[in-house]
């Protein structure tokens, strides 16, 4: 008797490994819109879970945008309940206008998996993104050019989430689904998984509208793997896994340098102003400098979405390029001025 | 009377901004290879440098890979010396075989400018490289996947060398070439260009080879603009821009982990060894640790085309995830192993 076809033992190694950390009894949820890798990864989490132990459930989050969604949730929960998962739940969602249409679908979704975790007392809620869709979320990134962070695609764990398919391609889901007789849901306009593919509710950053992601999977892609080899998707996603580390490295190293900027000493021009030395941040490398100016006129109150390099690059030259300029305006109608070596964040009074 | 085309005025005013901290009488060499951004460089060149009390000459390599090499670098010097241009020299160099075609290539080139430079006394050796190109190195970058350095494209200064371009598009060089009558060579292989616009002589990585930079410059830029934006090169660069930044700090903090990682106390097994304390390693961020192990491994003697990722993961395993696992085979024969909290490269005797 032969064994699973390849791809089902490979997510379900998957799957296994991600889960060795918990224990007996745990329960964990599968984030299953019907599509071929959450579909997939249900699959798989039915087969392990019970074998570790634990107990697995779904959740089905219907965004209500699009005719027919509140029968494709139905059907895709009663996929999960047919793979053995319990309970499953489809949990209708109200999707607001604040942070774009993306923006608001994902923040709806993911509020969504938090309150259903915490309601069933799930300790994981397992996502069906895979390496191709890690690569996309790169390659979008590089359009926003905003750094490490942009093109560090999606962490493996973060909070409650997890993603345990992140090393498997896209063929592999759908060779799972395809061995295992599992009919998974299309998405004509594909705007059901553009919707689902994009980074967590920590990092809106500028999500890519659902047409691009569409043509990067489609035609970007393939086209880079036909002229760069075979391997760039894979190149791709390693390269987001090293960004990140480098992401969260600097951006804990620049919250420290920040500390140490901020100034002790002095009075502080008005209570809402941000005053740092300049002494600290001169000596610091750029990355960190930068990194540190761009949370202090965060913290002053700069939208984060108008912040962009240029400003940053600015701020820096009232450190590093002294010569007596004069403040530097800032998205929200913040002012940055330097003064007897401190660099004042002054936030207006309205 | 109107002024100069934009184009010419843009490219004046790059070059002017990038030679802005030299010196009266300096010399200042521009390496043309007669194609469109070094030809609009050496214009640009010929009409700032006297005007700011600055000498400008030019150097030809001629590379000798191709059949009428020799007349094509004759032409480019004949160019420069009519655009005024003086001392104009004509280096024919011979590439070796060390580092592939296209690193031979690169490293005989780069020797000869700086043999160029000291040998008439040039202060700064001007590059033509523009923002297309950097966009082109990013890209070409990602498909190998070896995180923020190599997607950290082209510095504007190392050394001697400079490039006032590189904010400049390419057709704004042809647009310079168009405005000043100039004629410009076009590769017809592409190779020419493709061998130039690499990465400098300290970063070698591995240069692409010509018909995948031709391919990205034809095919892949343009399609993602379409797809993504025109915005797309510009991001691609400031890309390139914050990540060399983000991978100088932390190879200088990297180093800096390694210096207070390096055992101090116990006898050091073999004089060839590197041996280094566990605590310090563990206490640092992956981001820092996996650089400062990359590092160590080198020291001890794998060769760094050899080294991957998985490389370095399996060595951090022996630092973050020990449970008496067993030595690490590294490429060149080293082996990492761990005892008594200490981590010791064991390079081969012979």
């Amino acid at each position: 008797m032969s064994g699973p076809a390849p791809a089902v033992a490979a997510a379900r190694r998957a799957v296994r490994a991600d889960l060795a950390d918990l224990v007996a009894g745990d329960l964990v949820l599968v984030a299953c819109s019907g599509g071929p890798d959450s579909l997939a990864l249900a699959a798989a989490t039915a087969f392990v879970a019970p074998r570790a132990g634990l107990r697995a459930g779904a959740v089905v989050v219907d965004h209500g945008l699009q005719a027919g969604s509140a029968a494709v949730a139905d059907d895709a929960g009663a996929a999960c309940r047919r793979l053995g998962l319990d309970p499953v739940r489809v949990v209708r969602v109200t999707v607001g206008a604040a942070g774009g249409p993306e923006g608001a679908a994902r923040h709806a979704r993911y509020a969504a998996l938090e309150d259903a975790a915490a309601d069933l007392g799930a300790v994981a809620v397992l996502l069906g993104h895979t390496l191709d869709d890690q690569a996309e979320t790169v390659l979008l990134g590089l359009a926003r050019g905003s750094g490490a962070r942009s093109l560090a695609g999606m962490p493996a764990r973060r909070g409650v989430l997890r993603r345990p398919l992140l090393a498997l391609r896209r063929t592999d889901t759908l060779a799972v689904c395809a061995a295992l007789a599992l009919e998974p849901w299309h998405d004509p306009t594909n705007a059901g998984r553009d919707l689902i593919a994009v980074v967590g509710p920590d990092e809106p950053g500028e999500p890519a509208p659902a047409p691009r992601r569409s043509a990067v999977r489609r035609h970007v892609l393939p086209m880079l793997e036909g002229v760069l080899g075979p391997g760039v998707a894979v190149a791709l996603a390693r390269t987001a896994d090293q960004l990140r580390e480098d992401a969260d490295a600097l951006d804990a190293l620049a919250a420290d340098l920040l500390d140490q900027a901020r100034s002790v000493t002095g009075p502080t021009p008005t209570s809402r102003a941000v005053v740092l030395d300049v002494g600290p941040l001169a000596a610091a490398p750029a990355a960190l400098r930068r990194r540190a100016l761009r949370a202090a006129a965060l913290e002053a109150g700069c939208p984060a979405g108008a912040l962009h390099r240029a400003h940053v690059v600015a701020l820096d030259a009232l450190v590093t390029s002294w010569h007596g300029q004069g403040p530097v305006a800032l998205p929200g109608r913040i002012e940055a001025a330097r003064a007897c070596g401190s660099l004042t964040f002054i936030t207006p009074h309205d």
